[in-house]
């Protein structure tokens, strides 16, 4: 698949690419016709499930006060990407510590807001929580994902050779595959789309990197370490998570596991 | 400027956005043609300065260690955007917390390569950080950028009604005119292709995201607050700088001041 030959420095590409990051659009873009100002019902801020599916309660965060107790300037200091881990498990308290820490909702302002512990352009919030869960005490290997309105975590389905299946769709870095818990964040494009059309997707990125940044300072609180990973294989990520990759697609990911 | 009736939220036009935050992209890449690979020089690490430009030395992270003490649970549990300040000054102590925090450099390896205290793809750390600094003790008003190598302020240079140009290149949002300072984060887009070419753009935006909930948090440490705000006046923002436009814009902004 890869074009041979072809300039992936060339200097018009390059701009075009570039404008991706600029606000530019804003002055073009026709806000009164977005879906929000056209009157259509925003979309809803969790990705719906069926009343059939498997739920697990997380430990509530007011039950966790004893993780997390790490002074904020020694975790920003010694935060670092790790990616060896001790084969030991994380518990669901940790793990539930850090869902909240990276998409926690924090107030219900009303059906379509919700506040949470890190910010979003217009609350709109366009990402899902996914984990691969290998090493977590008490929790079978699988898919799962992360219900931000419950706090709890939605069990999605399992794979034989998780493993190697996480490992290989992270371009065979191994790190996934030895972490304790690999957390994959997808973006529903349209939730920040109905607010923002085409000025939508540069700030959807940088919502990614809000995430990811409490997730490594998370992380240094429970003797965790994290590595963001931004190289993967769009379509055998979306494949593995079950999803379509065109209105729900995989942005991001961050293995975690506890250091040595 | 706005193009009337032009449907920004046509599907195909976003569908051709949404790609932007796939990483479809590396499969098409030949990675073999970027700067890197062809053994071409890496840029420098921080955007170069005058010998004669007027440099402020920060007060060091070591000799801050009253500063920034918060519990990181707690700081991420009440964080939340700020728009109003009480017009207290920031002292030049937590303005050095907050450079630190958000694009401090914990270890230099080489001179192409240095940790910071967030995550950067392949280490190539695409932001300059400027200030527009409008009620720090001791400062005068003006426009200045951090030297993470320096861990210095260089004083660009003042405005008249610095005040008004800043929030009129906010699109007349108030709050970075009633702010201690505000961060403005500029992205030299080519330190990130040199590596990756065109698959540059999404991690210099997830980037910017790492930077600014860093900001958020070391906020809550010191009293302080800020707003994230995507939504400027590109050309505007980047005049108000200095910068072309081109090899360096203007990716993202939050404003800072003192809670009431």
């Amino acid at each position: 698949m890869i074009i041979k030959g072809m300039n992936f420095m060339d200097k018009e590409l390059l701009k075009a690419y570039r404008l991706f990051l600029k606000d530019s659009i804003r002055k073009v873009v026709d806000f009164s016709l977005t879906d929000q100002n056209r009157g259509i019902t925003p979309p809803p801020i969790e990705k719906p499930y069926s009343g059939e599916a498997l739920r697990i309660d997380l430990p509530r965060r007011e039950r966790l006060r004893e993780i997390g107790r790490i002074d904020l300037a020694a975790a920003i200091g010694q935060r670092e990407s790790r990616r060896t881990y001790v084969r030991k498990p994380l518990s669901l308290e940790e793990l539930s510590f850090l869902l909240w820490a990276t998409q926690g909702i924090k107030e219900k302002l009303d059906p379509g807001h919700a506040l949470r512990t890190v910010p979003s352009a217009g609350c709109r919030h366009a990402l899902e929580t996914y984990l691969v869960i290998l090493n977590v005490s008490g929790m079978e290997q699988g898919i799962y994902r992360y219900l931000p309105l419950e706090h709890q975590l939605i069990f999605e389905f399992t794979e034989e050779n998780l493993e190697r299946k996480i490992v290989r769709a992270a371009l065979d870095q191994p790190y996934p595959g030895e972490a304790a818990v690999t957390f994959i964040w997808t973006a529903i494009p349209y939730r920040m789309e109905w607010r923002y059309g085409l000025a939508a997707h540069k700030v959807i990125a940088i919502e990614a990197g809000h995430v990811c940044q409490n997730l490594y300072l998370a992380c240094e609180a429970i003797g965790a370490g994290t590595c963001a990973i931004g190289a993967y294989d769009q379509s055998g990520m979306d494949k593995l998570l079950r999803i379509d990759g065109e209105e729900e697609f995989t942005i991001y990911l961050a293995s975690v596991g506890r250091k040595g």
